[in-house]
């Protein structure tokens, strides 16, 4: 493989798995070396991804495979849901895809969650591989195995723990993206530095103008920084008994904001980033961090152009979102707090030091 | 636990399994001893069957959890899709069933593959108990994980592997099943000897009048040892790599008549029992087994009141149907097959071979 890949593996005993970053990686054949030579590629993207990128992807794929197949899902968050899942199975079994089927996701996170969803029940699992060509899905959402659709009364409720064969994150898909996706995924990245890596805060408030400008230097060091402490995470902790969860730091408030608004109004990212300042807050008020700290997540939120501020949606309603969170046990919702910089722990937390933050913030 | 309850080990290492065969186990509370003590328990089970038993597990369920919830379903193989699906997230989510829930499937076949495939992605995995009340179910659906909803195109084809916690099987509940469901049931019982079991075979040949009487005794006998061949075969072989689909013997023939006819209209036994005795018929001509023995299959078939003759679709049709089973690789459609008494396996047959088959049992 080329020598300006960078390679990141996830250990997960049988079910282990690399991620190459780089520029260029996405149209090299031998990053698809050493995959089941099955019978047929199929390539699950968007119409948005699929002029640009489907065919380079499908040229790489015909060295390794005999047949290769795009099914175009169409764009968005709004469409992470059963109808578009269908339309993947619809397409297979149209093709008469058998088990062999090596099923590939060319998009965002939204491709690679219906990707992978789709791959685990598709004849009771066919492999894939995830291809992200959004900053959010390099960094964050490709890499750990989740897979999922929205039900509406909540984001990504059904959905399985299905680990892709690879990784494949080509830092030369970001040229296209629009700004705001990339500053959505900037969101996750900003989010490993509070929950695992004080050094990488420190980075990232350093780089964010390279970030910003899409310095692929900067790019390629963020993307690996951030897929090496997701991968130690997982690694430990695969199915969330504990541990994982302080990957959703910022999750809890961001997957209310969401809902609450309807599904692809604000990006999972903006969602998150203005839920990270939220949930900053919370452990300043839970009495584990200092406001100084706080006030740095909020300043670096703020100057990659996420929002700081939530939309007004009323505290019950928050709290209703917040009751059916899948960190909710019980009945009573659990936040990830910033505990120290770089450490993060769930915390159940009283409701009126929620709702006095949910107040702050969207009032 | 009582002294006339049965037990059969699934192995499958962090994933093993008991089955508990006998009469009054569903209503026995330490039949449920031992299962995480989650907040709530939800059964899920079908307008037909939640008057006769639904009061008296939940009963037997409120000596471990605090909640007891029932989701009724539409029943029959007919609702084996999506929007029944559906129906079990929109009543987890409306409760706010968190990660810890236990599910029990309270049924059939459809009722067990459904509720095991909505526990595998309800919040990307919740824990979920067998309670079998079909014979088919005892001997074979509530075994083994496979989990799973039809599509339009193919029966199955949407699901996953998803272990139980535990299978509860009380021939009590036998009592009430429709002539016409235990004959169906039996199909799968009689799958066991040619393929696993010889003496077995003949066990089934001097006994299956006290079976169609449901003479305990003997119906135990038939539930203990049907589990136990399927216990050893899927702890060989969980997913399917190989050895277990020796379990899917008659079910290629017998998937393309349900869906031929449209799923529902014959139940998935009789099916079975027809596409046994067409795979038998397939085994003399690929000269494995001598026209005798599968003459003894057939009249084992039509002694249980199953049919023997399959419905006349057109060959071509029948040829489509199967293309698209999970069984088939790259196209070509592969059978298992009997190759001695009480062995099976896997073969690719020519289509000429298939179509002689279909047309002397279907025109």
């Amino acid at each position: 493989m080329d020598l300006d890949t960078e390679h990141v593996r996830i250990e997960l005993a049988e079910r282990s798995y690399d991620i190459l970053i780089g520029p260029g990686v996405l149209v090299r054949p031998d990053s698809y070396q050493g995959l089941p030579a099955g019978a047929a590629a199929v390539i699950v993207t968007n119409t948005t991804v699929a002029p640009l990128l489907a065919d380079q992807l499908a040229a790489a794929l015909r060295t390794h495979f005999g047949r290769v197949q795009v099914i175009e899902l169409p764009d968005g968050e709004a469409h992470k849901d059963w109808p578009a899942l269908n339309m993947i199975f619809d397409a297979l079994l149209a093709a008469a895809c058998d088990r062999k089927t090596v099923m590939f996701a060319l998009g965002g996170g939204v491709i690679g969650d219906m990707t992978g969803f789709a791959a685990a029940c598709y004849m009771r699992g066919v492999p894939y591989v995830q291809v992200p060509t959004t900053l959010l899905a390099q960094v964050d959402s490709s890499v750990g195995g989740k897979t999922a659709i929205n039900h509406p009364r909540g984001k990504n409720m059904i959905g399985v723990f299905n680990q892709p064969l690879r990784v494949v994150a080509d830092v030369d898909t970001l040229a296209t993206l629009p700004q705001r996706e990339l500053i959505a995924g900037l969101a996750e990245v900003i989010k490993y530095g509070p929950i695992a890596d004080d050094a990488f805060f420190a980075w990232l408030e350093e780089n964010i103008g390279s970030l910003l400008a899409r310095d692929q230097r900067a790019l390629v060091h963020a993307i690996r920084r951030s897929c090496e402490i997701k991968a130690r995470v997982v690694s430990q902790d695969e199915r969330e008994a504990g541990l994982r969860a302080i990957l959703n730091f910022g999750h809890t408030f961001g997957h209310a904001i969401e809902a609450g608004l309807g599904y692809g109004t604000w990006l999972h990212g903006e969602a998150v980033g203005c839920g990270m300042v939220m949930a900053a807050e919370l452990s300043v008020r839970m009495g584990l961090i200092a406001p100084a700290y706080a006030a740095r997540i909020q300043q670096l939120v703020a100057r990659a152009g996420l929002p700081v501020r939530a939309p007004g949606l009323g505290v019950d309603r928050y709290r209703q979102l917040m009751g059916v969170d899948k960190k909710s046990e019980a009945g009573v919702a659990r936040f990830v707090l910033i505990e120290a910089p770089g450490r993060a722990g769930l915390h159940r937390v009283p409701d009126d030091l929620v709702d006095a933050v949910v107040r702050l913030y969207s009032e």
